[in-house]
């Protein structure tokens, strides 16, 4: 069933989160929702998020290993929502779900998603259906990918930049953190041709969280905090996926250096890029550009020039600061931007993606401000 | 001008935070309200939280030092908001400002607030009105009262326990955090004479947040990080509040033992109280009474028998998690109770209490849930 | 005034760890040291203080799972140093060490000591041999003691309180962390008879690398940091260990309140003791007390009167800081312990105790200064 | 076997500083080593390694805001150790130190340094000697140089680079954090002609202790943890004096793009550096080519090829872990170089120089190993 905002609930029937319910608001204007993957972060973060969605209502929560269970068991901060416990897949009762947030890990999310009712709106959070080139995943995810039909007709969920095709959309796959946080900046610069779209080097930093919750030596507190490191150079599976973005925008292939770094924090993500910029073109252009380019977003904000984005600052929040900086070397930018790799880097992106194939406001329930300190 | 939600909002007039406001709500039914002191955490906390509060739009910040400066400026987390410029509080119209939360240090706030015009509601954050015993104010802090009169008329606001006075007052002397933590579970056992007025020990563990915004050595991350250290001890000035609170539940003086602990997290409490069961009383008993006397509130979640509270798990949030233990001692118990320092213990409680005094349902704005990782 | 090292002091007669080794050193000089069970915490904290023991060197070190790998390899922070790779405990010669620190859990522990050659000195860092009475080790550790003709020639291993049977045994227990940080102080207060036995409440803190190196979901960076909370209340394995000492202490049977907490840090760890001080004591007199009886020692400082202990104050080193505090409430006070929970908590004391019994300075190869910050 | 001190080795001849001092080395075998600015954390840290240093003796301490203190009253880690007060530098009596660190700001360092007595040999940590040409200095510092003649005899210190020159010096200029962990992969590539010196980018990453213990709001611990930025960005003043010292590796003009990040981290930097390596040729040739450059040093090791480096790994210590990878993009590499800033990056190098200057192995009192977790 889909629902418009403005025709099917005039304002007599608005059900504001932040207000309580007082049973008016009639079930029949509730979106429900089923959240497969609920056991990690992405998946809490959806449940916590929704939580205050004047509109969508969770009905619906898989978990394999932990079928049976409730949420507040493995995720405590929950405990005052009321969520139905978690079940296994294969158990899952689509009949009452419009639409499904899939937070599963990729690898069997192809299968899955598949194997879905085609009436259900779907955003995909893992990186099942993000490369158009089905070669390209089998190389990079080392398996053949499971849904070659669907892969067609997903679209590639980067809100800002693809709002009517997602609007439009059954499946969405939800972008990346990393990819997110880069193709904001480098997607209109490349697009407007102010940027080279060679040597491009993105020293990219993330959080924790980005990890996820799978038991790992290597993401044990005593071994992160008071430290960093790079991982996964020049070989991380978000490669593929900005350079596949990136090359769309500029109409011929790029080829990006990559390097993620692990920092000790759970929350918090920033591309720091360094770019060519191109003949005639000054690092104000590139400022201006961008600052008009996202001027009526809600959710990127292009700051005053010389203020750093910090990742403090959009901390548990949808947004995404960014800024342009004039590099020593002549000829040369630094952009930054930083985001919440949970949230616009994940399930505040799936979120504000959903509220567009459901019709509604794309902002709704995604304006909680940055929690600092 | 008062207002009360079901009858002069109904329903068609919500308003919802969580929906992009289309412009149609009246300006009348926005409660305008004043931060003084905005440049403080409790000052900034206030606004992160009245930003998804869909009747209360902030018209008035000030700080002294500040002054003509945005908020933006000195929190940028808070960029995305339109928040008017800091003025000096001399300078404040107060013309147009229904409420005020004063988030001013202890010391002027007193004069200040005798100075605002009596129409206004006052919620304030700081000391200056919590203990009720004149002399035992400047026996603590060092300074005569500034405000005697007032004093009188301040209703202490630890919302679950006061509501009615408060729903009523004119101006609130909201809780200080580790009071608002022991206080929650420790009344309501005082009042049913279920443990003993003697030998409570206190012992608490703080974020370094409560420590406020100055450039002090011993706040500087280096001197914080990877340690901790107990503070204040025998001589923390929420002492007087707690026993004052604690007295007045059990109708006799009570003296307690309090050892307060910073710990490396910018926010989160916890408070660990060792206490002695009356005879006849078992743990049980109490896990029971408490369970009872909060079953029907939002924000104090009694968990169930054996789950332990983190602090984690209501960071960023007003809710307050609680549970009590069989000690090893026989005839002892141990009562854990968590909070945000900055929402249940400071900010989100002033937003409660505010919520009541101009009618509101009490949970107007607060129901963000605690964000985990 | 120049100095030059060759003049004054002839290279064959300083050996020094602090100066390069040239070889001259007759190998008849130093103790071969096995580490069993070298792949967890503290196996690579006996690895790190011995990297600058004049006498103590490492010639075999076991870890079942990881046999066949360096040391370097799951543990790169001891790259620079030349240490034997792993091999299986059945597969370690032992015919060419001296002594072994055993770092392996509790459980297996007892059987691989009783089956080493007698003529090994051991410190065993396990709990297995901690507590003298056998059926409580059973009840506690669920499992039959495997080693009973052991157990009765262990030596509990706190230094300071039991040297001289330390430095003529062949088999020490080295103490646990939390009970460490316990007796130091409690210890010499009941045996003195200037404490009550009755009503010890003991609210302790420790960081994060006290849980081992395990891989669980609990232990994340995630699930720790901006959090904390308490754990194993009135039943944590580190309570029959410290009655066993309190009351051994005492003459008569201690019962404490004892409750662990874990803190967002990855070292350190501090007790705070609640106590009743006797009729006719004085704070000040416990002050004193400690103050004569550990005058003469190097690792246990009772700082100045109103100077409060921090374990970031010694950390990484084999330091305990003392004091003892007036309490609030009359005829009680506050004692704060603080250590290293993986130095002086464990692999330092170890350290400590080996020094002893091969007859050694007991500060031999642990004046490292605490790291700050 | 057992080992008795005693007998195997004199009293007389060994004095390491892992073995309590039995008083009997003469005086005449140390040297009296004086801090200056002994309040901030390059002093602390060299009073911290000094502590086991064998052969230097701490002897005068000075802080002119804090002159009349002890050092443990303001470092209380510090407190087992027997050190002067501080006294202001105006009152220091230098007739009987030998040597002296400086570990004032950057500023008056220059006219303090000329007024010590000539025969003291000094290792200034400050940036006050490290830019050789004295227009470049006054330039990025905004003020005129105070001391150009001794400006003419300061050597610069980066140890391994420029050993010689430092053993005959009197005045060493200890270089910065950054600069040191890109030099030491840098200058010896640039030397070689393997990199170009065309479009080197160095992303660097810094914990907070290298900005020192000032009272600055923006190092509190609330502005800093969970959150991480970039700053300085294009005008850092470490840009001068790595420019200068590439340059002079490379014998021609050099410019870098240098953009550090703040980490909520206490210590610990990492330098990754994007660099294009010359036509024929390979990474494998640039990590050969500095593995063989650093085989012999104690306190630079190259890492195996594809093994990370982490801050961790250098915690505490003055080692320097490099490696080197291939990028996705073809003919560039990335460099990674990690340190302890406040170490190898500060007072680590400094001692390491002093030793040299006064003639001792120059890894004496720096053995310790990094402390991990």
């Amino acid at each position: 069933m889909s629902c418009n905002a403005s025709a099917a609930l005039p304002l007599q029937q608005a059900n504001p989160a932040m207000v309580r319910d007082t049973g008016k608001t009639s079930a029949a204007e509730k979106i429900n929702i089923g959240v497969l993957g609920a056991s990690g972060y992405t998946g809490s973060e959806v449940l916590r998020l929704l939580a205050v969605h004047p509109y969508f209502r969770v009905t619906l929560t898989t978990a394999d290993r932990k079928a049976g269970q409730s949420i507040a068991s493995i995720f405590p901060h929950l405990v005052s929502q009321d969520l139905p416990n978690m079940v296994a897949v294969k158990d899952a009762d689509f009949s009452k779900v419009d639409a499904v947030f899939c937070c599963l890990p990729h690898g069997t999310t192809q299968e899955i998603i598949a194997s879905l009712p085609s009436s259900l709106k779907v955003v995909d959070l893992s990186a099942d259906f993000r490369l158009r080139d089905v070669k390209e995943y089998e190389e990079w995810y080392n398996r053949p990918h499971g849904a070659v039909g669907l892969q067609k007709e997903a679209i590639y969920g980067l809100t800002e930049l693809h709002r009517e095709a997602v609007a439009t959309a059954r499946l969405v796959a939800n972008p990346g953190c990393y990819p997110t946080s880069v193709q904001l900046p480098l997607v209109p610069l490349l697009e407007a041709k102010l940027i080279s779209t060679e040597g491009i080097i993105i020293d990219a930093k993330s959080g924790v969280s980005g990890a996820g919750r799978s038991a790992k030596e290597s993401n044990l507190y005593t071994e992160i905090s008071e430290g960093m490191n790079a991982y996964g150079i020049a070989k991380h599976r978000h490669v593929p996926e900005i350079e596949q973005e990136l090359s769309a925008a500029s109409s011929c292939a790029v080829k990006v250096s990559f390097t993620p770094h692990l920092i000790p924090m759970s929350r918090g993500m920033q591309s720091t890029i360094y770019v060519q910029i191109l003949q005639g073109v000054s690092v104000d252009d590139l400022h201006e550009h961008l600052s008009k380019r996202f001027q009526d977003e809600e959710f990127v904000i292009v700051l005053p020039k010389g203020v750093i984005p910090h990742t403090r600052n959009v901390r548990g929040s949808n947004y995404c600061h960014l800024n342009v900086f004039e590099d020593r070397i002549t000829g040369r930018a630094i952009i930054i931007s930083v985001i919440d790799n949970l949230v616009k880097g994940a399930s505040g992106q799936a979120v504000q993606n959903m509220n567009l194939m459901m019709n509604y406001d794309e902002s709704t329930g995604l304006l909680q401000q940055p929690m600092f300190p």
